[in-house]
């Protein structure tokens, strides 16, 4: 890891456009010189916001993509018609500031649900927002995207692919609503949890689609902070080709290497997430091993990892087994009791480690989450 | 519903045996002086504890049963073959008591889980137990198997049945964990929730189980506390026949009235659940509609119950409907967004009632919860 930076020919910004109160930041712009690939995953709640139903349609129009418009503060969603309009009408105003087409700009959305979000404001906004892009922007975007975060989650890394440097940077937000489950619009399977990540890699666009695909599961499908599926959970990756690396491919010996380093990135944006939970006071990595499928293996895992009594038990700094033990049997996975290990490994008082060994077969499985604290009951009493 | 007595043939008892801490309550007997016809609901979480193996095996190996003998204070769960022997024990020694066979008692416990039950302090405080079986025994049984309740839940009532009067009474402990999905020992299919309930009708075998099958799904396997399932959720239901009416079988006259009284003592002692629910301040009811299938509307349902997001929010008194429909999206059941209609009907500050129509079929459910406060995490921060 490095510096924040943009990837090459990437810019950004991130302004206040008074959808949020008292003039905090809401609205970021992502936007690359020249054209990118681009792949995106979405929540796989029945329920999508209206930027949701916008963006997967662009991604079917079109085959190359040069900005993402997000803003924050309000979700866009159970909007209906007018929600859909609303989208298209800022995309729109902004294609035409940028001189792009309408439908090579990617959006997304986060904040409460079932409020109209104010066109004008974003209308107004938007030349200020192009006019401040900037090769130093990804703290600015990356501000502008927060709900409840305490921080702005950003990371970069940099890799060589045949003597070339190449560059992935990502932004994410999460806090509340976090239990990603996020899936390739074809397939129909969710948190508000919003991640874009920007590449200078030259990579075809099936190795794009194979590597952020790989490198989800294990990361934000890897997550859970109140097992809360959202409406709007979004991961967009653009890819512009400017650091003109040899291609990268599936099958070609650049991919694993590629892909590596997308993995740690996300699972470092993923991460970040959990830490910063609402409310939460520990970070929990719960390991499940000895299952007969790593689908096996993940229930188990996200059984423990929702159950409010293991997750206020952990936050009473409780090493609560029985309650671990509960909600393995309730996971409908079948296990036998007398095979059953369980072992806590606190690692400090800020970092749990559990490890279930369920002793039936070779399949694994990590899950990251919080704990749950009076805290995160006051913040989501008083959230409206 | 009527005064809180006893069904005729029917005692019952509690005691200190000095398995919780500061002399409380945690031993209770109920005993028939004639033989009962029983059934048996359980926990469908994989991993069952102790009492809950020897119970199933007393329901197959019997035809006839005289006595219910509980714990509170000590799960004796996960507990292996010690923990089975120590219930055959306690059985062993209490069958001698009351001049019966072992496999005429069932049993149940709830308490901590992976705790070792001091059989020395049961078969010690038995003799007590049984010498104090009374009439009107039921409060104290009542009170001898709470855990964090914070009043004893029984309940009574009194039916016609061919010109002779039937008691029904019952008596349950909740609080949390709570999220029971009792099903009858031959299915494979959560809390802990216990319910003891006594009758003195005459009833065929058939009658009764198909009466409390039916019962337990529209009472206590619909509600739910944390979505957290119990290791040792226990219904069990005694007839004695000693009230000498005309035998209620399915089919007759007289099974529907039966089944009616049944079911409205069971959804009485659900709903003390909820309301008694660890640090619970309001009592919602969910009433999904318009669902394809029962199983539709029910899964829906529990979707929201157990959403820790809606919970909050109606903690908070925020009639967030956001909440709501981003946990009807996640539930996995086909809707359209454009078809769904949520109306909170706020009845008073303590009760709060949920309508959602998902205007596809013809088929409803309903689903009893409590809110998620601080006080939740305090008593679950704590427990141990």
């Amino acid at each position: 890891m490095t510096r924040n930076i943009l990837p090459c020919g990437f810019k950004a910004n991130g302004v206040s456009a008074g959808i949020k109160h008292h003039g905090r930041s809401d609205l970021a712009l992502i936007y690359s010189d020249v054209k990118c690939k681009a792949v995106g995953l979405f929540t796989s709640n029945k329920i999508q916001a209206a930027p949701i139903k916008v963006c997967k349609e662009h991604l079917r129009k079109s085959r190359y993509f040069y900005a993402v418009l997000v803003n924050s503060g309000n979700a866009n969603c159970f909007t209906g018609r007018k929600g859909i309009e609303i989208v298209r009408s800022s995309a729109q105003f902004l294609s035409k500031n940028l001189g792009i087409e309408t439908k090579q700009i990617l959006v997304a959305s986060t904040g409460i649900i079932g409020k109209i979000l104010p066109l004008d404001k974003i209308k107004k906004a938007i030349p200020d927002l192009v006019r401040g892009l900037t090769e130093n922007g990804l703290n600015k975007a990356a501000l502008a995207i927060k709900t409840t975060d305490t921080f702005a989650k950003k990371i970069t890394t940099r890799l060589n692919i045949g003597n070339k440097t190449v560059i992935i940077s990502g932004i994410a937000k999460g806090a509340g609503m976090i239990a990603p489950d996020l899936v390739y619009p074809k397939h129909t399977r969710a948190a508000t949890m919003l991640c874009f990540l920007m590449t200078d890699a030259d990579i075809t666009q099936r190795a794009l689609k194979k590597a952020i695909e790989r490198s989800a599961e294990s990361s934000f499908n890897s997550i859970t902070v109140d097992g809360c599926m959202s409406t709007n959970d979004t991961l967009l990756i653009l890819a512009n080709g400017k650091a003109k690396n040899p291609l990268i491919d599936i099958g070609n010996e650049y991919f694993n290497r590629f892909s590596k380093a997308l993995n740690q990135l996300c699972a470092g944006l993923a991460k970040m997430i959990v830490r910063d939970a609402e409310g939460a006071t520990k970070f929990i990595q719960i390991n499940v091993k000895g299952a007969e499928s790593i689908e096996d293996a993940k229930k188990v895992a996200l059984a423990i990892a929702n159950s409010s009594l293991f997750k206020t038990a952990i936050y009473g700094e409780n090493s609560n087994w029985g309650r671990v033990i509960a909600a393995v049997g309730s996971s409908g996975v079948d296990i036998k009791e007398e095979d059953l290990k369980i072992r806590f490994s606190s690692l400090s008082k800020e970092n749990i480690s559990l490890v279930v060994d369920l002793n039936r077969g070779k399949y694994c499985a990590v899950i990251y989450t919080s704990d749950l604290s009076p805290e995160y009951v006051k913040i989501n009493a008083e959230y409206n």
